[in-house]
């Protein structure tokens, strides 16, 4: 069992006035429940019966989920980072010329990574998807209904992902950059809700069979 | 600051061969989430310049949103009975006639339940989805981004909830309850995808304004 306790005190930091954790640390977390709901679908799975000709496959998915559940967990306090480091940077003083060059040159770096943090955040969260998807081919009937809810939940932290590259990446000097970003995000997007939609039918029709 | 240890603990526990917590629990995470970052919304813009107008409005979403977060917390507990409780209706003996329908009704009742608590879940998001929109229009733009992953959030718990009422439903013996229950599913998941997408496009709108 969980301990609600743990469950309800994040909950509560999530919901103050504090700015973090805020939607980026969540979008963390939901990724990292999706690549933990992937792993749980392979761990029950791996050594069921009708899933002998299948376990390699669960093996190598239930590897690869905990790697990413693992990085995306440490990405909570990524994020936190990247955005204390920003609202530091913003306060920096800007009395003379000096000042304003150092602080205007600690806010570009602060938002190049506050943009690398979430578009990361979302590489990791599309490759969770296709594993969510490849769980709910392969794994127990009796579960696969999880690797459903991981590709739900790895979608969503994806798009919440994105929305933290939305509000950094327009105040970027280096615009080869922030258009790059933006760029492969609209890609990783697109490719996210084709292969979560396929993960969730796949699922879906697998239930009702 | 989330220990990141409690984070890291809930996240190995959801990944083990253990069936709970599961994807209902992890459905109910999410949804108490996106109604924590509703309130995350709320408690930053309520005081701040340029939100006073507005103030009486975030204060009524503040406080619906605290109260569903709550539930939301504790339908973690109600979704690990339900399934603990359907499991243990399944182990009971069969070996007397008597035996056999005493397991029936138990595990009649049990899927009952089990398709009670997911669905419940299900009106519970789409009520936070709407309060999600409410402080993407209302909330203090520099924090508006987190009542989109908020909708996100809620979206992607309403259809994980979904998938365990997809479950349970159809061995009810009880058609006129499983059908309601269908019917009411449907019907809130549409409500749920036009109102995340209408709450993320206002979120977008306003960063981009």
């Amino acid at each position: 069992m969980i301990t609600q306790s743990s469950i309800d005190e994040f909950l509560e930091r999530l919901a103050s006035a504090q700015p973090t954790p805020g939607g980026g640390s969540a979008a963390a977390i939901m990724g990292a429940m999706g690549a933990a709901l992937v792993c749980m679908v392979c761990n029950v799975s791996i050594g069921k019966k009708g899933c002998e000709a299948v376990e390699a496959g669960l093996q190598a998915v239930r590897a690869r989920s905990e790697t990413l559940r693992r990085r995306l967990g440490s990405m909570v306090a990524e994020d936190v980072a990247a955005f204390d480091g920003l609202m530091a940077a913003y306060k920096l003083p800007k009395a003379t010329e000096e000042q304003k060059n150092q602080r205007a040159e600690a806010v570009q770096a602060s938002l190049r990574r506050a943009t690398e943090v979430p578009l990361d955040c979302a590489r990791v969260c599309a490759e969770v998807i296709e594993l969510a998807r490849r769980a709910g081919e392969l794994g127990y009937r009796g579960v696969i209904s999880d690797a459903g809810v991981g590709a739900l939940a790895a979608y969503a932290a994806a798009r919440s992902a994105a929305l933290n590259v939305y509000i950094n990446a327009p105040a970027l000097k280096d615009r080869q950059f922030a258009h790059a970003s933006l760029a492969e995000l609209e890609k990783l997007l697109v490719r996210c809700a084709v292969e979560s939609e396929a993960a969730y039918t796949i699922v879906r029709n697998r239930l009702e069979s």
